[in-house]
């Protein structure tokens, strides 16, 4: 038990109380022809229609919201170059406070206007983890802004498990839920969310099998360095040593897929569901078509990550 | 009130209840960045989710729910090449009677393919209105099915008008509700819906400017014929005797849009809802930013209708 010790039943459910006026409570979509593809029944919890485009306001928010008023005083920071970095810029404009955020000089333009958006103030540096690790501490050391990591932060950890929760009250007797993993801050609160209010779930990862980190740390029991060998770049994350405990305890497996077998469960999504999801987001599903004989029959939840797709792109990967 | 002595306000709640356990309740999605750029909050109803992806499944159903025992033994026929033949095989299978679906011979396979995959038997025709008319006389003749008319039909318009019911269910006070307008099925049911349980909210459609029948009968008074000069090809349709009267009784305004601004409305909702919608489905969305001056502030519904986009040609308008 020694991992959950800070993430109760409780924190998760006062931590959906205390964001849940600033958040979508996203749909839960099917599809019939997605499930007779998959031979069984599958719910989608669409996160990729949550603010911000993806989960990661969620556990942003409850972060922020989290903090003592003299912290937030000084404000909020962090380096991401994705959507958590234009979750905390939002977490700072709804709470009147100074969001400070590290990116790469390479992060895309549009991310960058989706910060700047928000009000967030944006500190450019060299696209390696050294250096936006060091520029982060420098900004907190200056500004005394309370950093808020993307995974590897028990509050986030709660927020993110507030999607599962939503699930598991409107789809009863799930047999499987899946999520994909990157740092781990989804994967490690949807379990610590079936453990809690669905226990007879099974939890299930997808990981792209060109950064398989998870998956390799699962089999050697320690955090394995993360690769980055895969369009789901979304996922390109190492595990943290808040996360791994977690996931290591409560997931039952982490099922690898390749990239054609993602690009061919994000077309079916196209296709069948008429949502538009970035490779990140279709991993779990092409981990269940993979191995769609063990879950015949089932009933199985997806939470379909979101992430502010680059339009140009993935429609280069669909025509191209 | 004659047009409307048809479909009073019972008419469509029981339409509601008896089709609700065969149909979604589509879920209500916002977008903070398409409130911006159209100055006003819009909710958008997702038809776009509703089985076979379309609102269409709901007059089908409450058409073909709405038949005698006797009626029902020997079958539901109608011609459609779109949703509304998927939708009425759909309806056939569920109520295990024979579906009788007349198709001009160049539909797309994949509709073909739909149709079949419910059950429905297909009989293909020249792509002429007097062709399809003619095959579905004949084959009514031979087997005594019932035709079920895509729109001019009170129990389709009944059904369709529970998209909006709905809608006005989970948000209150919308100031205008819009609908696209083709036959006038999903925009009769629309205006009827808002004449009994909003009546303050106005009804509006849009309408591609290249085959605007709709905008010039609401001029002349009398059904005026349709066009073919737009890309949004589900749109197509003439205004039937049933749906016009009830048209001209309740909607406030048709308001026409361009090709140009149709794709620009869907690129908008590709790019910031990220949902694959069709062009026909963008034009209510076209109309109100066409127009968004007279919608500053206000509470805007648009029904997303749906269809069954032709990804590799609606990737083709977006890319090209």
């Amino acid at each position: 038990m020694r991992s959950n010790m800070n993430i109760d039943r409780q924190t998760i459910e006062q931590a959906h109380e205390r964001i849940k006026s600033y958040i979508h409570r996203t749909p839960v979509l099917t599809s019939q022809s997605i499930d007779d593809a998959a031979g069984c029944q599958v719910f989608f919890k669409c996160e990729n229609f949550q603010k911000v485009g993806a989960f990661k306001a969620r556990g942003a928010m409850n972060a922020a919201l989290s903090l003592s008023t003299e912290q937030l005083k000084k404000g909020i920071a962090t380096h991401s170059s994705g959507n958590h970095a234009q979750a905390i810029a939002r977490a700072g404009k709804i709470l009147g406070v100074k969001s400070y955020i590290v990116m790469p000089r390479t992060a895309p333009e549009i991310k960058k206007r989706g910060v700047k958006g928000y009000g967030g103030e944006i500190f450019e540096c060299e696209p390696t983890l050294q250096a936006r690790e060091a520029t982060l501490a420098e900004v907190i050391k200056k500004t005394g802004a309370t950093e808020i990591h993307p995974f590897n932060n028990y509050q986030v950890i709660a927020g993110q498990a507030t999607a599962a929760k939503e699930l598991f009250e409107e789809i009863k007797d799930l047999d499987v839920i899946m999520a994909p993993v990157g740092g781990g801050g989804l994967l490690s609160g949807t379990a610590l969310a079936a453990r809690y209010f669905s226990p007879k779930t099974k939890v299930i990862a997808g990981e792209p099998a060109g950064s398989d980190d998870a998956y390799r740390s699962m089999q050697s029991g320690k955090i394995e360095q993360a690769q980055s060998q895969t369009i789901a770049d979304g996922l390109l994350t190492t595990l943290g040593d808040k996360t791994f405990p977690i996931i290591k305890e409560l997931v039952s497996e982490v099922i690898t897929v390749s990239d054609v077998q993602i690009v061919e469960a994000m077309r079916m999504v196209w296709e069948r569901m008429k949502i538009i999801i970035e490779p990140s987001c279709a991993v779990p599903l092409a981990a269940l078509l993979k191995e769609k004989e063990r879950f015949r029959g089932q009933r199985v939840g997806i939470i379909l990550t979101g992430g502010n797709v680059d339009l140009e792109k993935v429609l280069g990967l669909m025509t191209g």
